[in-house]
């Protein structure tokens, strides 16, 4: 099966917003083996939708259309879906009480416009919407012996992805006459190139039907291998193989699957420890501290951080010595093992993690040039200094060292398991 | 003139990158007053991309098309583009040692491939690339007394921009009959609709051809005035009155214009001020040193922070009392305004600002709902307290919070001029 996206609004061709929702529908209707053939984005506009339409078919079977679903009068997108397949809209009770019953749970006034949500193309069936009143729309016709159909969605990002996860994929991937499998696993500390590179073509286990894709974020690389067939067992097989390939070749360099985060993996980890953790930061700048407080809950390990961009700081916080500082510098691993010492200390923590840097643009030298990173590790029985060299861009050496930092933690904690 | 984008690129259709290049090039052809009518995307085929071509010719005067310029065998931009207008591909020396000459100052060796790099359709006009080797190409024809011209860009986001802002973005400017003149002014503090029911119609100053758009961020919202008309001084007049107007409606909401940020804002405050800053951060978990953190020469005002997540951080790091961490608890007025003295002491700085909150999901009671933060703020003078109620949703409370505590401090900067 082929498909064409269509995203309807006049602030995505004003570049207002960046179009996230065509990315997620291209890689979720691929994950159920739908082939995405174009995209396409026009304005509010019947007749720009409904010509739009009309090409999707002209090279798809199924066009997914996101955006002017909702109550106001430039959401337009109902009308042209009539208008392109030739039906009346047709209001429908039944949708109406379910609009009512979202309204009267958030206990808001329903205004009269709202009826329009209620109004479906004579022959297409409402597709419920678990979190909104904007219902998804599914539609089919035969064309010269071929079925086309359409799936009409709200443009709210959450809406829309509800509604696709919970009906429109499934009955896709039951369609498809192939399996399709997928699991992702997720890697830190290797780039993307040097990941290839070291795993090689891999033919014993990607074998017909099972490919592997690398999908490269900042100091995390992310691998989906997918399978696909027509027999689900084999495919099964055949995924399975790759991914314990993969997990042999790659052992630890692999931190979680699917959507885990490394901040939360580590939290994970301390948790079943039960070990607290606190921070040290001068080049990082508060953003290691950050990364551990976005995982809810993260204050059952997380005791808390000095920030220490000022050497004076580094002293007085942290019990770094002035001649230290003066003889090694403040970026160097003497100082890092001294910081993560100090706020062990400090804060009373089971662990600690420390960094130190020339983030950039300005302050490098030629001994230590800009993107030279110091990162230190304590805890009751050891204390260790690691050396990166990573970019000439302030952003991407505060985002990577970041990654590197939670990354040594992680990795030390299961040397000792 | 009116325009269609067209994004080239198989790892878009898969959704493994989200299509930023489409929205950059909505926004800043609107800025040079080019309509832009379709957006489409297709994958790395020749075919696919010359109908597409041919389609944008349909409804637009102007085709601008990123992606698949490079020099690997997948990148087919090229050949596309010349089947579409009907003409061969010819080798440019010119072209050939402007490719040469980046390849020798990278100190790389050139691949034999990169001869496809020099190969422009007959009649075309290539367009210097100043940050890489694909450069860009315009190309023009009659078609039935009207001219078509397209403009194809390399897909690398920071190519593109360098080659629109420097070459294609004036010409264009240039050939459009009509004036368009922007500003933006950046406001925090007051939400979308708040500040637009302050501000109202303002039917005195947006006129026949000033316009004003609401661009909200997080805690910060963008206003974008433009003006457009056939007279340069009669459109900046307009541009002008309307720019006056906001600054006197809105004071001090206003932080900065343009691409300012608002912690750059602040430390150009604080460096001509010569003063420095600290910040002790519970809820907010290292977001503010890491906002502050983020401006090039930050070490000039910032000496650094403590992240007091756990009490005991509080009371030993901040001095925060155990008496009023169980009279006050720890999210409090009380408890917020130790925090800042606190940090202000240990670190020796001249401002220190804190936070403490329910940032979520749980933690919440009737009396400190999730969303309840207290910022703080010290100095030599002052010691105060500020109450917020946000929103049920954690990464939302934390920006918001760190965003309110910037301000809070550039709110104070301000009163003491």
């Amino acid at each position: 099966m082929k498909a064409t996206i269509l995203t309807v609004g006049d602030e995505i061709l004003i570049g207002q917003i960046v179009n996230s929702n065509a990315a997620w529908l291209g890689e979720h209707l691929g994950l159920v083996g739908v082939e995405v053939a174009r995209m396409e984005t026009v304005g509010d506009d019947v007749q720009a939708i409904s010509e739009a339409i009309g090409r999707g078919f002209e090279t798809s079977d199924l066009v997914v259309v996101t955006g002017g679903l909702g109550p106001t009068h430039d959401d337009v997108t109902r009308e042209a879906v009539a208008a392109s397949f030739g039906v009346p809209l047709i209001f429908q009770p039944d949708v109406m009480a379910e609009v009512e019953r979202v309204f009267v749970e958030r206990r808001r006034a329903l205004p009269e416009t709202n009826r329009k949500l209620a109004e479906i193309s004579e022959g297409f069936e409402p597709i419920l919407n678990p979190k909104g009143t904007a219902q998804g729309l599914w539609g089919e016709r035969e064309v010269a012996g071929r079925t086309q159909r359409i799936v009409v969605l709200p443009g709210v990002p959450d809406e829309m992805k509800a509604i696709m996860r919970e009906h429109v994929l499934p009955r896709l991937a039951e369609m498809s006459e192939r399996v399709v499998l997928h699991k992702t696993l997720l890697t830190v500390g290797q780039g993307e190139s040097s990941l290839a590179e070291h795993l090689g073509d891999l033919p014993e286990v990607l074998t017909t039907g099972v490919s592997l894709a690398y999908l490269p974020g900042s100091g995390i690389v992310r691998l989906r291998v997918s399978a696909r067939g027509d027999d689900r067992a084999a495919a099964q097989a055949g995924l399975d193989r790759a991914v314990e390939r993969l997990r042999n070749d790659l052992g630890d360099r692999i931190f979680g699957e699917d959507s885990a985060t490394l901040e939360g993996v580590l939290g994970d980890m301390l948790v079943e420890r039960g070990l607290t953790i606190a921070v040290a930061e001068s080049c990082t700048g508060g953003s290691v501290a950050s990364r551990i407080t976005r995982v809810p809950g993260s204050s059952r390990y997380f005791l808390g951080g000095v920030v220490a961009y000022d050497n004076r700081v580094k002293i007085r916080q942290l019990g770094v010595s002035e001649a230290d500082l003066e003889e090694h510098g403040a970026v160097s691993g003497a100082v890092v093992r001294l910081m993560a010492k100090g706020v062990r200390d400090a804060l009373g923590a089971d662990i600690a993690v420390a960094t130190t840097g020339i983030a950039g643009p300005d302050g490098g030298t030629p001994e230590k040039p800009v993107g030279t990173v110091w990162l230190g590790y304590a805890d009751a029985h050891d204390t260790y200094a690691v050396r990166l060299q990573l970019s000439r861009d302030r952003a991407i050496n505060i985002r990577l060292s970041t990654t590197a930092a939670l990354n040594l933690v992680r990795r030390q904690l299961l040397r000792q398991n």
